[in-house]
């Protein structure tokens, strides 16, 4: 994986972390495990392979330190946590993991609703962690609602700047813009991310997109457009939002990589082999995923020719779909 | 509807024709006339009504005489029937449509295996079915397969615009580029649309895409980015390919809409009309339909605060969902 190429974008998968966390039956650990590991020999940049959280507030992710030691460290791939206090982070470094992801929202009443405290205490707390941090693995900052908040409406873009110019402050050198419920548009993504880039052109920037209206590719194109080039997305889909039943959830990990190798881009991941792992994610989570370049096959797909219809030619012949538009 | 408007987006509905067409139970003509009414009431630029082809190819759209003169036909809404061949035409003629629909594929073994002729005999039919219509009815020509063909893979996109080049020379003014079975990808969208209106920028152009791997909205983005502003989408997602079991169907109209309204064009259409319309259609065809605007609401909808958790300051509180990235 050449970090130079020009047209090199990097995918981070968050199905384990930001998928698994919602779903109501728990994954065994040697399956979460055996996943990941399947993951990384597809070639992801980067996958976020648990939470440091209180194994009560999030009991599927209980056996964090037990995932996080079982796994092969590949080399070439990040292995990230979600760290979400002080104790957290301690947790996470005792593992030896490459990046510490820590989240706020943009918003102040989905960071209470979220976190349990104001956006001023996730801050403090930011500060209180990175010293312990600093040096010993990468830390990224999440801004989650940054596109707009299922509480208050829309955020404004000025606000996510200031937060990112907080964060810079601290140190902090890589931010993920996150749109946790699926508000996010096109113009509004590529009119974001292109300040974020023009104002901290060496800031390590990812997308962070949910599908839940459709938007989650549409975005994605915008913020390439917009010079990103890290990526999260959830293998399948998984993941989602308890606010929007029957929503579907984050971006597909294996549809945004179909459509980055289509458009020529080198995402460094093999296709064949993640559409073989996303295949086996309906089992191992008891439910069919939203994901549909597995359904549909890869655009590369051929058919076979219909036989023949001994229709004349003037009048259409394929019986049974109609005509094709 | 102000067609000057520099903002102003054309939609075209095409649930009725292309979505029908490959539903296996029929559905009562006067449904359909219901529905194309409350359709036209949206704000709809235009409305693919029906197709004159032979009852025995497409049963379902055998009523296609009583549903064209049954239907209110509302202001500013153009009302388009796809026409086969020479009889279809006269019957479209005689019922009055606003526009005429005429379709072949940009590649050979896809217009045999649709429409039972060589590209060679479909462009020799249009030029019998021009004379009769010139006058009486505006002309669309679409071209199916015109991003990819399932039995032949890629397009060149020469090919495309040598096409576009004897239909323009035929006299025909509007041309659709349809992604037939969901081959395209934004960079190539935004690469031919561009030429096409580079080279003739008088053409009325209409972009026709499915959604079969999840890239129709960003495909209608980058259409959009290269200066298409007549879209064509089908209501709740309804259509598809038969050569992709499981896969979603055309572009869901009220999730283009809801896109282009968050983006802040005008497409003249009532969204909350439009997903009462979308709302209803599930019974009508018996089936579950893939739009996701209606299941996850609009992007606009707020939801109320969860009840407040007493939880400290420094852990994560929100036990039942996770941390939301």
């Amino acid at each position: 994986m050449n970090t130079t190429d020009r047209q090199r974008l990097f995918i981070q998968d968050v199905a384990v972390r930001d998928g698994f966390q919602i779903e109501p039956r728990f994954v065994p650990t040697e399956q979460k495990i055996a996943l990941i590991d399947r993951l990384g020999r597809c070639g992801l940049a980067k996958i976020e392979v648990t939470s440091f959280s209180s194994p009560k507030a999030i009991p599927m992710l209980a056996d964090a330190e037990v995932v996080m030691r079982g796994i092969a460290r590949i080399e070439g791939v990040e292995y990230a946590a979600l760290v979400p206090n002080l104790r957290g982070c301690e947790r996470a470094l005792a593992c030896n993991v490459d990046e510490i992801n820590l989240v706020m929202s943009a918003s102040e009443s989905h960071n209470r609703a979220n976190l349990g405290m104001s956006c001023e205490d996730s801050l403090r707390q930011f500060a209180k962690i990175l010293p312990l941090a600093h040096g010993a693995t990468a830390i990224n900052a999440s801004l989650s609602t940054a596109f707009g908040c299922p509480f208050e409406g829309s955020v404004p873009a000025g606000r996510v700047m200031d937060l990112i110019a907080r964060l810079t402050d601290m140190g902090i050198a890589r931010v993920s813009l996150c749109d946790t419920t699926g508000m996010a548009n096109p113009a509004q993504v590529e009119d974001i991310f292109g300040s974020v880039l023009r104002m901290w052109p060496t800031l390590q920037v990812t997308a962070h997109f949910h599908n839940t209206r459709g938007m989650g590719l549409a975005n994605a194109v915008a913020a390439l457009n917009a010079g990103v080039r890290h990526f999260d997305a959830s293998l399948g889909g998984l993941g989602g939002c308890p606010f929007a039943p029957g929503a579907t959830g984050n971006v597909c990990t294996e549809d945004l990589v179909h459509m980055f190798d289509s458009m020529g881009w080198n995402t460094g991941v093999d296709l064949t082999e993640l559409l073989e792992v996303a295949a086996a994610l309906p089992i191992i989570v008891g439910h069919d995923v939203p994901g549909q370049v597995l359904k549909a096959g890869p655009w590369t797909r051929r058919h076979a020719l219909p036989p023949t219809q001994g229709s004349p030619a003037m009048s259409p012949s394929n019986v049974c779909a109609g005509v094709r538009a």
